[in-house]
This record gives structure tokens, C-alpha cells and sequence, in this order.
């Protein structure tokens, strides 16, 4: 059975010579372990980090070892009390085809009530992280002014929207104008930019004409470098990712400092990770799947097929192509 | 009387033509007014924000008009029912030797419980400021490690000390061998550093073999770059001031973006001014008399003397070569 394991620390983008292709075998099955096969897999910019041998939340993956992320998987054979063949299980598990999993650490998906990728997007890990991120160190107000960066990506289309539904005036920036319009269009957002217009910092301006109140942010860079000079009084910027760092040396990430930018509005930013809010996930998800049924959120996913697309679609996450959630369906 | 107005708005330092000397006369003196004589005024490095013509938590000074700190201030005629000539009070005042004061806007002081100066410094302002920006925002708890720089200054050197009282390990930072002295020989910080030592970086790592718990930012620039890597879990950066910015153009004070070290450490930045906490004023100043009285706090003042010492002693907040808080003398 082939494995994706990390060959060597990319520099930049990550490439062929990142990774490596085994020939594994599964082990032998033991009591509380599933044998699963995975079904949809997801893919995370978040995993770029943990190709670097640098100190973080996570520890960094080892060369020569599988990469792992997230999915749902269907149970083939159980060794484990709770868990039948068919059953649909959400799990953290290494890139090969099927799995051995400690039963004790997965979890049972219901896909009644949202799709098997939605698990992986707007109602598990990235629709936790935007709730948390906007609810928790966001707290977004009636009528404030929320900017949210990548607002097409996986992440950013749910703070959009959970900040629409707390009555924010939201303003989305990606990457392309079919992004913009879908934003517009199909996620109600009150404006949405391209920042490669080359006008970006401008228009910004005048589409945050009350200034910014939250900065939901997600890529770093010129984009964030824009967003600085019109932070309101008290604004607050959750910090959950910065995607246009991901593939450059520390030592090109460099832009305005924003200390003083802070101070002349007692801003605050706070970096976060979804893990950050672990206990109160059940609370998280149970929101989630309300406002799914109730059609106060919606969500798209980019879906490829096969085993051999997992590695493009890890990739494409810098492209900037890709709208809401990228997943890999294998069955 | 001389007045020391706004005559031009300086980029970069501010020098000779900033600053115009007007005569004036003092108006008369009405119902519920006191004419007062001013005995030792502040200088502050936030007054230098003051003289762009740019939005911030305070309006900038308007050209031709007087520049405005705060000062103790002698009575000598009081037409308000409750002063009388010789008490001493604190005033927001224009820089010039006497002047007419609203009575409902100045503090009356008792130098009997702490110096004149004091109540421009450790207990004053710039005391409250460290205290409610260490206190509120740091938050230190029992071990932590805390780094603060401009550590010598005026707000550093209590902030140092505070966070002494709370039991936290307190590095400093400055940036002479003096200062650096004063920090642990007089102050008892646990460690102080010279930024000018080529090795800096490398020596702030090993003082912080903990890593950072808090960082209390007085001075942005190449300094607080050193810091970003050192952050530990959960990081507090209570963001003061940024001395190293303020007379370079916001197009010269670039550096490493942040947001990747505060997401690797779910850290935190919050900018404020003391104002900010305006409502806990006599809370924060009896904590920091009682810490005075019971020799938990020191202080020191560079004093100098005479109006004509007024534009120099601004100046000499940019040189780094002062220890304190710096106060002109006019009695």
C-alpha cells in the first residue's frame, strides 16, 4: 500500500523532492483498533508548517515519516466494542490508502446530518476554527465592521458568514473575481475585493468607509499591510494563519511594524489555534450544524478524486485558486 | 511670557524649526479659575505623536499653538472655592511659566506623601501606565519571565519593578552600560541587557532560558524583533510605545511581520494608553503610593532646570542617555 511520507524539509514551496512514496504494510488488527479505509481527506495549509524543523503548537513531521491529517475514513473491520463495519469515522491518519486507528481516538460522523466532506470543512476543524477565532477573540458587535482575508478559502467563507449572522457589515478579500463575486453573490457579503487590483489599499479604504473593527487574518503580507492604517479604536485581529509566509524564509516576511499601528487604536491581536478551544468544540459544532439546517450557512468544496491528487491538492492550497474547503475523495 | 508653540511639523527629529517662541499675556482671571505658576513639567515621548497631523487615541497639535503636558503646578491666586494660594496641583498645561487654569480640570497634590516630580512619574502618569499596562494587559503570574525594554525609562523601570512585586523573573532591556547596572544593582531585575552588544539576540535568548511569558513593548524596532522568537505559549505583549518609530516615516519602520511567531504561540499584543483605564486611576495610585511607602517601588528623576531647558529636555527623550522619568524644573 503506498504512504506520502516527508523525503526533505522544503525551502519555498514544497516540490517533488519533498515527499516520498512508500510501499507500506497494514500491521495486524488488535482489540479497540478499526481497520478503515479513507473516504475523504483533507487537505490544510496548516501542514506546510509542519514540513519546517521549527518549535510550534505541533510538533514538526520527522523525516522518512507519513504526513497525517484528517479524515473521514469508513470502518472495514472492527476490533472495538462501539465501532461496525460501514460506520463512518472522523480521524487523524496518515496519507495511505486504508488504516489500522486506535478506535479510542476517532470519532463517529453522522452523514445525515451534514455531508462527509462538510466534516472536514464548515462544521469540523475549519468551521471551528472560524467560530471560535471571530466569537471568541473577534467578539463582533452589531454593526461593526469585519474584514476577513482568503474570504473564499475554507476558513475565511465561515467567518464571513458567522459574522453576517451577528448583524457585522463584512468585508471579504481574495484573490480572483470569480472569488469576489461568489462572496457578493452567493455568500451575501457586503463587499468583497481582489487585492491584485492594483488600487487594493484604496478600495479597501473606501469599502471599510466606518473603518475596521475586527481583521479576521488569515494570509499576512501586503494584504494585512493594507488593512493596518484603519483599524478603529478596540479593533481586534484574531490571528489564524498567514498563508503568504508559509513558503518564504522568515527573513523575507518583512513589512510595516505594527506596534505603533496598535497603540493609536488599543488594538489587539491574538494568534490562535483551533486546539486553543478544544473543551468547548461540542458547544462549537453544535451551533455549526444548527445554522447549516437552518440555511444560515452555506459551504462549497473543491473535490478532487484519487490518491495521486493528494499531493496536487496540497499544493493548489497556495495557488490561490481553489474556492472553500480543498478535499481528496479516495473511495 | 514665552510660549513654546508648534511651528512646523518636524519629519524626524524635531529641531529648531519646530518649535517658535511666542510672547503672550496672561487673560484675567475668572470665577472657578486659578492662576498658577508651574514648578516641574513633563516631557513625554508621546508628545512627539502629537506633533504629526495624524489620527491617533489623541488629536495632534495644531500649528501655532502651544504644546501641552502635564505639570505640578503652584497657586498663586485661586478665584475657585476650594484651593488657595500655595497649594500645589496637577495640570494639563501649555508649555510657558504661568498660566490660567480651569479649576475642575487639575488634581490638588500633597507632597507629603510623595516628591513633586513623583506625581509626574511613579505615581502619576507614567506609574499608572506601567502599572495598568503590565497589571491588566500582562497579567504576569508567580515565575513567569517578563522583558521589558526602554527598562530604565520611566514607565520600564516600574514596570520592571512591579512585576518584581508579583514575583516574575524581570529581564531589562537598555542601552547603556549605566542603565544596565542601575537595572540590577539598584532596581534588582533579574537580568538587563545592553541592545548596543553586537550579540544582543543571542545573550536576550539566554536570559530568557524560559522563554517569554510577557513582553512590555516601550521601543518597537530591531530591539522587539529580538523578542518575537522567544514568545512562549500564550505570550502577552502589552504594546506601550514605540520610541524607535516615532521620528522615522512609517514607510522606514519595517521589520519581521509578527503574525506567524503570535499563531506559533497563540500570543497576544494589545495596544493602550493609560486613558484607557481612567475609571481605576485611584485604585492604581493608592497601590503605587502604598509600594512607594513601603520601599517596594524607587524612583529616579533626571531634573533639569530653567524654561529655556524645556526643548532640550524633549529632545534628550530621543537619545536614550537618561535614566527616569525626565522632568524640567521652573521654580
Amino acid at each position: 500500500m503506498k504512504q506520502i511520507c516527508l523525503q526533505s524539509r522544503p525551502v519555498g514551496l514544497p516540490n517533488a523532492e519533498t515527499f516520498e512514496i512508500k510501499d507500506v504494510k497494514l500491521g495486524g488488527l488488535h482489540s479497540g483498533e478499526l481497520h478503515v479505509k479513507l473516504v475523504f481527506l483533507s487537505v490544510d495549509p496548516y501542514l506546510r508548517g509542519r514540513m519546517n524543523d521549527t518549535k510550534s503548537y505541533i510538533p514538526p513531521f520527522r523525516l522518512g515519516s507519513p504526513i497525517t491529517s484528517s479524515a473521514v475514513c469508513k470502518v472495514i473491520r472492527s476490533e472495538a466494542r462501539d465501532f461496525a463495519p460501514g460506520d463512518m469515522v472522523l480521524a487523524q491518519v496518515p496519507w495511505q490508502e486504508e488504516v489500522i486507528v486506535d478506535s479510542k481516538k476517532v470519532q463517529k460522523v453522522d452523514t445525515t446530518i451534514a455531508s462527509a466532506p462538510a466534516y472536514l470543512g464548515v462544521v469540523g476543524m475549519t468551521g471551528l476554527t472560524a467560530y471560535f477565532g471571530l466569537l471568541e477573540i473577534g467578539k463582533p458587535r452589531k454593526g461593526e465592521t469585519v474584514v476577513v482575508s482568503a474570504a473564499a478559502g475554507a476558513v475565511g467563507s465561515a467567518v464571513g458568514q458567522i459574522a453576517q449572522i451577528k448583524g457585522a457589515y463584512v468585508v471579504g478579500i481574495a484573490g480572483t473575481d470569480e472569488k469576489v463575486n461568489y462572496l457578493v453573490k452567493e455568500l451575501g457579503f457586503n463587499a468583497a475585493l481582489n487585492y491584485n487590483d492594483p488600487d487594493f489599499p484604496k478600495k479597501l479604504k473606501k469599502a471599510c468607509s466606518k473603518g475596521v473593527d475586527i481583521y479576521f487574518e488569515n494570509v499576512g503580507g501586503t494584504i494585512s499591510d493594507a488593512v493596518w492604517p484603519l483599524l478603529n479604536k478596540n479593533a481586534r485581529i484574531p490571528v489564524c494563519g498567514a498563508i503568504s509566509s508559509y513558503n518564504i524564509k522568515p527573513e523575507e516576511d518583512m513589512g510595516p511594524r505594527v506596534q505603533t499601528y496598535l497603540i493609536k487604536s488599543s488594538a489587539m491581536m491574538q494568534g490562535f489555534t483551533v486546539g486553543n478551544f478544544q473543551d468547548e468544540f461540542p458547544e462549537g459544532t453544535r451551533q455549526l450544524v444548527k445554522w447549516l439546517d437552518e440555511g444560515k450557512l452555506t459551504h462549497k468544496e473543491t473535490i478532487v478524486e484519487g490518491f495521486d491528487e493528494i499531493i496536487p491538492a496540497f499544493l493548489s492550497l497556495f495557488d490561490g485558486k481553489n474556492i472553500g474547503k480543498i478535499v481528496v475523495k479516495l473511495d
